[in-house]
Order: C-alpha cells, then structure tokens, then sequence
C-alpha cells in the first residue's frame, strides 16, 4: 500500500496536502472509500479510508495505527559534506534516509568544493525516499554550515569524527553504546584536514573509523549509519 | 598512492597489464624509478618501485607489503536479482564492493524483469571500485543463474534468505556468526514468491531481516553487507 502525507485536523480527520490529494486521486485514482497510509511523518503511520475524494484536499479517517517508529532513543545525526559530483551526495540522502537517519547536517568543510546549498532538491529528494521506505518519520535536513560554526553547538549524546588520518582510531560499532543519541561526522573527498580534526577532538569528538577499507564520502556516511543501527538491532 | 594491477613474473618481477601499463605511463606519467601500489589482487598490496617504464609491458620491484586483506574467514555472498533500472544494480557493485563484499551471484527470480546478463560491464564496474578502495582482493563475479539453479549448489557456511513476507525472522546481525562465511540472498523489487522462499528455507537457508525498515533491492544487498561487517568488526 502506498504511503500518503498530510496534517491531522482538529476534527480528527487527516487532511491530505494537495499535491499529495491531486496524487492519490488523478494519478493513483482513489476514490472515497478506499484504504491508505497515512502520516503526518511526526512517528506513526496510520491505516486511514478516504472519506472525500476531492484532487485539492482529499479527507480521511483514521481506522488504525500501521506503524510506530522509534524516535526519542538511537537517533542518528551524520553531519557530512556534500561531495564534488551532486549525484553521489543526493544518493547519500537517498539511502540514509533508507538507513533510517534521524538528522542529515550539509557541513562546509575546507577541502568541501562544492558548497551550493541546494537544500530544496536536497529535501524533495528525502520525502520521496521516506515515501518510499515507508518511514513514520521524515528525517530532518539542517541548512549546510561551515565546519567550526556546527562545531559550537552542543550536542547531546555521543559524538564521532571518521577520518582518515594517523592516530589511535577505534571501530565506531566497538565505540557506540546501543540506543544512545549520536552524531557522527563525515568528511569531503581528500579527508577533513588536520586542523578541522584536531578543532573537532578538542570540542568533544572521538576519532573513530569504519572498519579497515576506503569508502568514498558517501559510502562512508551510509556506512555509518548501517554500523550504528546494528548495534541497535542486535540482541 | 594508486594501484595498479599485474601479475609476478617467474623472476619475481611484477608486470603491469597492457592496459594498466598506458595508464601508469601515459596518463598518470609514471617513470622508472617512481613508487607506486601493486597488486594481482589475490590478498596482498605491494609497495613497488617501476624498473622499466615501458608503456606496454611496465615492469616494477616489489619493496614491501603494503596490505594484507583477510580472505579465509568471514567470506561474504550476496546472491542478489538484478534490478530493473540497471543504474541501481550497478550502484550495489560499485558499494558492496567498498563493503567488502568476496563473491556477488547475480540471481534470476521469478519476479526479475530485468534479465540481461551484463558480466562484462558489471566486471569493469567491480574492477574500478576496487582500484578505487585499495581492496587487495578482486570480489568475484559470478555468471547470472536461475535461483533454483543457484539452491543446487551447497554453499559453506552460513545462509539466510532476506525476504519481506509473512513468517519469523531473527536480524541478520543476530543470526550471524562473527567470522563465519556466509551467504545472503536479496529479491528483486516486488520480492522472492512465496514458493521461492519454500525453496530457500527448504535448501536450508534460514529467514532473516535487515531491520524494520522497508528497503530499495540494491540498498538490501549492501546493507547485508555492512551488518555483517559490523559483526566482523565489533569486539
């Protein structure tokens, strides 16, 4: 079944927005009566039936919840650089949102060199891929900073850096306590530089890496992400 | 430093192929002397010097070992369908490659709409992410097959079938051994059929998940790969 996003109104009714309500009743002709899944991408994923078929705001009623998704414990934030060609960093934002991320932060690094914020295409790009996986949750996509002003919020949890430069590493699976919040960052092709490491060790960033092979800066924020959810779904 | 790929000569010598040789001398404009990362991908990279900057035959000294990868345990298979937009079966090459994936076993399911065996792109594809990695080991690439066909041969070690229908299903990270070879199987868009899944369990392989998350087919095989590389990783 196909996933449909909208608001609850105060009725109680779920309301679809009216790009979505043109493509559940002009493209994938609903009509009132039929079952969906609806979500307002807060958590929870309810099973609804369309009460008013209409293509600029097409109503629903909720029948019962389809899925609730975790998002006050593990949650994951990859702030990473976008890579040189566009392509690979917006399949990164595909497939981490697969991955189940929580938070995607576009960080400016010194070696980043291509810094145009594109974080419309950036954030379409996200709700056609939680659409897709069926995700209760739409991850949130942070406007791109520069490296040292992110470095100046605090945030909660743990918090790693993956580079691969010299110095006592150890594997971010090994390193990660299970459930807890986490951030963990992704350097530019041609790696963070010394400095940019060293700024983020003396904020509170653990060195960590990835394991023993050379992932690409997309590969290597996916892989984060899948490290750290098996550690959250492991027994 | 880049890799170049060759055999060893019988006097100990490492020759790079025709093609790799142009590259090292014309492109890269490598001369006699300059050091450079060999390998014949069978385990090992070597630190190498060049002897002889022929641009059809170059000829390098072995200096040292440089890097040694584990390929006697922990081997991963992932038997996959390839997809229907060919791009995203090639973008699962390139990535699992950079996982650390050991053999790749292009599967023709029943519900498989895209057919064409493309084995000599797809081993371009493979050859350049493991330049790319630095990976000391070529993953092989085997010819497509049918997956009854596949369910003839016994594999060793480990296997799980990851399919999204009904039926218990532990995590494939819980499930897996920490050093064990293991083989995983992934469905085309649309998944395996029921009676494929009959097949698997009843050849003996065991239902697994990749976490609650609904999955591309390309992004189901590389996370199989992460997790038990996570596995393999952890302490």
């Amino acid at each position: 079944m196909q996933l449909f996003i909208g608001n609850w109104a105060p009725d109680g009714r779920f309301i679809l927005s009216e790009e979505e309500s043109h493509h559940c009743i002009r493209v994938t002709r609903h009509r009132t009566g039929d079952r969906l899944l609806i979500s307002d991408l807060k958590g929870e994923i309810h099973l609804g039936r369309i009460m008013d078929e209409n293509p600029k705001q097409t109503s629903c009623l909720k029948e019962e919840v389809w899925k609730t998704e975790q998002i006050t414990q593990g949650r994951i934030t990859i702030g990473i650089s976008p890579t040189q060609q566009s392509d690979r960093f917006e399949w990164f934002l595909e497939k981490s949102v697969e991955a189940g991320v929580h938070r995607i932060q576009p960080l400016i690094c010194h070696r980043t060199e291509n810094q145009k914020d594109k974080s419309d295409r950036w954030g379409r790009i996200i709700r056609s891929a939680v659409k897709q996986t069926l995700r209760a949750y739409e991850p949130q996509l942070l406007p791109a900073v520069k490296l040292r002003e992110w470095l100046k919020t605090k945030e909660d949890g743990q918090r790693f850096i993956c580079h691969c430069g010299p110095g006592h590493k150890g594997f971010l699976g090994s390193l990660y306590q299970k459930g807890s919040d986490v951030t963990v960052l992704i350097g530019p092709e041609g790696d963070f530089s010394e400095e940019e490491v060293a700024q983020c060790l003396s904020s509170g960033y653990t060195a960590a890496d990835l394991g023993s092979l050379r992932l690409r800066t997309e590969t290597a924020g996916l892989a984060a992400c899948f490290i750290l959810q098996t550690v959250n779904n492991c027994k």
